[in-house]
């Protein structure tokens, strides 16, 4: 049997390996276009920020690596620019020697990647305007950077761009962020992004949200105008990260059945609408764990896993199945990690499912063992059955381990009130006695059995007429910030002023986190006040969702994370 | 109605706040001992060492703010010392006023927690041996630490018993661990317990295993002679602590049933063989999750937990239900963190159990990312079906993680195969794209599917006759350390040096941590040598299992944790 991998990074080093293991016999040939193989890119960014000192670790392989130690055929250079599908061959370009060949297969892995969307504007081909892929993207950025830059524009606010706009900032550049939508990391609903951005303010980098770039014109002494409209702004250096496109127009052209995203479409083994060839990695849709759609989710984690089945198929391993992509995802932001696995609610709302949500903004571990911080975690549910539908977090320590959990319940189909009863690791420094993922399931419990009843940061200011907005934090906490037109009483004060709220009124509570007013919401309903409603998330999510303070209220934001603090715990090497 | 809770710290305190939320009517009386309700029993440790520099950050409410906040009746220092369930009325000793009454109840919850075991042994009463349990016992071993203590004895090398070690070294004392089994912390399994009592010797710990304190005398200036047997320890300070037993004799002198451990047996819904009686927390025998087995685990999560679900009883919840305890727990040790979920392999073997098992040694996130080390990680599951049974982590990062994921699969029923495919949070600062969960999912499903078989460190040095024992490392890394007898083929030099190996002998391969020599036996299968065999864990398995060098090689340990690293990845406040 020949096999021959056209990628040999991620998805396609994956499944020529795990090919190798389950078949010595087996001819295998990978083809890679570019001069790497097996590279790192995901720790391309930082390399580029100074975090990864040495750029040769990096490179985890060479072909002479891979042929001693897997026995694979690998070369580099060698750009497949044709696919016969009846002979079964592909026609080879050897870029280094300049000859075109011919190799035939019994079983093709389309491993082709992902290409950076380059927008097609006046003067995007500036030498200077650069995008990040790959290892010579990355040594061309380097480059630009080692020969002085003062000033960067990053365009583009999802991974690779918050990655980018960290390490320009570690190198000492001056750096603008600009970013199409309303928010960065569109992967996280608004309120939730917000830390991020704040975050990123804090840090020096001007963040322009909603604006995009028009053009690209020489700003004289080689740096670059981008003009986005109503304002230019001058940089040294660019850095385009507003995406990537599957990197299919070989399986286009060669017939096989490519979605409208351009993805190219795969059974559960990773088999093309011909049988002999497989596709892996950022060129495939997948389908979505949660909603059953399908989508193109360009992660290392998937495409590694996907190049295994794909190599179980080809060995004849029936039961190794890719069953689904859930969008699992984490970047670190300076001192913040945001994560996110599941659907998001924007996603919820455009599929117009029945869903609910709970906003909670526990400590990474007990407040009472120093290095912790509050954080923001949002998790949404089905609203009959809680089965978890997704789950965000944002902040500073445990971000990570959260995500876990949430993301293995939900694999695993569990419900909100499954996660009242996860028995999770506890000790001062790793967690509390009620963790935070209980603490969600908690409240989002209580919601599902009526015991809770929320009102939401986004029905400000339409609140509805008659309504008793009751603060029950201190009077310390109203003086500094209010929801204009609160009535405070300190939820201790409650049982004994509840004669200052009008008999039957909606009352909508709020403190700063959700749990002082869900105790005043109990001691409301069972008092007589049916109609009475807790803030989700308290202020801290308030404050997210209207951040701009035209209502009244202090700029965001509410958690200050101590920058001294925050600078103990970082790693020597980052100081 | 009118609600007694005996006991006001975790499960108890649960109790009564879950209470309060759901009935704001009820009468609820907290009735506690000793002079504390609510404090952070597990901060004990860490304030006595110093990380928590701040008592009062553990003292986190008062009967005051219980009062204001949620119309508890707190009583401190009131004792119930009898239970006449008949007349639904408990008796009291005020310990302050030295008066007694008479409280009478609709619904008892008892949550009288666990006692530390104190041995009978020959001078136990000295005063400066001490127990940890709550604020007064803290109070009194920094008061012993204050007035000068240059050595300790710590008896007991459990939870408590480590944290304590890891407080007194920072206290600059002088420490000496017994232990009576032949490990620390056996939740854990020998050679995974191993990495702890070589992290404590590193510093500067003496660590005496299957060592039992005999008897303690007057070593002469205020010092204590601990007698071992064959020798003597003396020291300023001993601190005992090895264990402790449920606190029911309130419930058993009332007839109540008790399991023969001494724990209060109880249902579902946390209520005990008297309807109108409910326990919470150390005190009561739950059901363990994998085995279903009636156990004991004095544990906070679990307690909070069930102090909910009582409450939830009480008020008419009748969907809410305890079902299991896992028994997950975590446990630092100086830069180490180790961690378990599930059952261990010792109580498997006592079961008769049909089980297989993993061992991995993945890094904490991507290795070309600064900061990381390798883990050890344990994965135990069905022989037959692949359900996950237990799973136990030891490593400097990740680990908290990784244990939770494996808590919630357990949880979740998931089996060895389910991890290959979980979907988990991945950049370089935080995972791998093949995750150490995932990477003990890919072993453990070839495993299943017989893609590779393993052989085991435990059955050195009785291998079967003839085997041929191939290392295929690195002729550096055999020149260090090998198995006796071994015969070296570098795994990519294999396919070409076939022919030094007989030709249908078993192989039984090893490398470092068994990716290589997984490697070299599907070379071996795949060519003839049916009878191939990995290591599993490899070298860094093996010389945990086997630690003392008696057999000619080097002392444990292989992964040597640098010491400058370790310490810029600790807290400031740490150092």
């Amino acid at each position: 049997m020949k096999v021959v991998v056209v990628g040999g990074v991620a998805g396609g080093m994956s499944a020529a390996a795990r090919l190798r293991r389950l078949d010595e016999a087996a001819e295998i040939v990978v083809l890679e276009r570019d001069d790497y193989v097996s590279f790192a890119n995901c720790g391309l960014p930082y390399h580029i920020g100074g975090d990864i000192e040495d750029r040769e670790a990096l490179l985890l392989q060479t072909p002479e690596s891979l042929r001693a130690s897997l026995d694979l055929d690998v070369r580099r250079g060698h750009e497949v620019f044709e696919l016969d599908r009846t002979a079964r061959t592909v026609r080879v370009r050897d870029r280094l020697h300049g000859e075109i060949y011919t190799e035939d297969y019994d079983n093709l892995i389309l491993a082709t990647g992902a290409t950076p969307l380059l927008p097609p504007l006046p003067g995007v081909d500036n030498p200077r305007i650069r995008t990040l892929r790959n290892i010579p993207d990355m040594d061309a950025i380097i480059s630009i950077l080692d020969s002085g830059v003062r000033s960067a524009v990053v365009v583009g606010g999802g991974y690779i761009g918050l990655e980018m706009v960290e390490a320009l900032v570690h190198r000492g550049v001056d750096v603008t962020l600009v970013e199409a939508s309303d928010q960065v990391m569109t992967a996280l609903d608004r309120e939730m992004a917000r830390q991020l951005e704040d975050h990123l303010t804090s840090h020096g980098v001007t963040v322009l949200l909603g604006r995009r770039a028009q053009a690209f014109a020489d700003g004289g002494a080689g740096r670059i105008e981008v003009d986005l409209g109503d304002e230019q702004v001058t940089a040294d250096l660019v850095v385009l990260a507003i995406g990537v496109k599957p990197t299919s127009e070989l399986a286009r052209s060669a017939g096989l059945a490519v979605a409208q995203s351009g993805a190219v479409i795969v059974d559960g083994q990773m088999r093309t609408s011909d049988p002999s060839i497989f596709a892996v990695g950022d060129s495939v849709q997948v389908t979505d764990t949660v909603t059953g759609e399908p989508v193109v989710v360009p992660l290392a984690g998937p495409a590694n896993r996907q190049g295994r089945v794909a190599a179980d198929a080809i060995a004849g391993r029936v039961g190794s199945v890719y069953t689904s992509t859930q969008g699992t995802g984490i970047v670190k932001v300076f001192d913040l990690t945001a994560g996110m696995t599941g659907v998001n609610e924007r996603t919820l709302i455009r599929l117009g499912r029945d869903y609910r949500k709970v906003h909670v903004h526990p400590n990474g571990h007990a407040s009472y063992y120093p290095g912790t911080h509050a954080m923001h975690m949002k998790v949404l549910f089905d609203g009959s059955d809680g089965r978890l539908l997704g789950g965000q977090v944002v902040g500073v320590d445990g971000v990570d381990k959260r995500i876990d959990v949430l993301a293995v319940a939900i694999r695993a189909e569990m419900t909100i009130e499954d996660l009242e009863h996860l028995e999770l690791a506890y000790a001062p420094p790793y967690g509390s006695a009620k963790d935070p993922i209980n603490m969600a399931g908690f409240v989002g419990g209580n919601l599902m059995r009526s015991d809770v009843d929320l009102w939401y940061a986004e029905e400000w200011p339409e609140l509805p007429a008659g309504v008793v907005l009751l603060d029950v934090r201190s009077p310390a906490e109203h003086a500094e910030w209010s929801i204009p037109g609160s009535l405070l009483i300190p939820h201790k004060q409650l049982r004994e002023r509840l004669d200052e709220i009008p008999r039957g009124a909606t009352v909508y509570t709020y403190c700063r986190s959700g749990f002082r007013s869900y105790l005043a919401q109990r001691i409301l309903v069972q008092n007589g006040w049916t109609d009475a409603k807790t803030l989700a998330g308290g202020e801290l999510t308030f404050r997210a969702v209207h951040p701009d303070g035209s209502s009244g209220w202090a700029q965001y934001p509410v958690v200050s994370y101590a920058e001294e603090e925050l600078a103990a715990r970082r790693p020597a090497h980052t100081r």
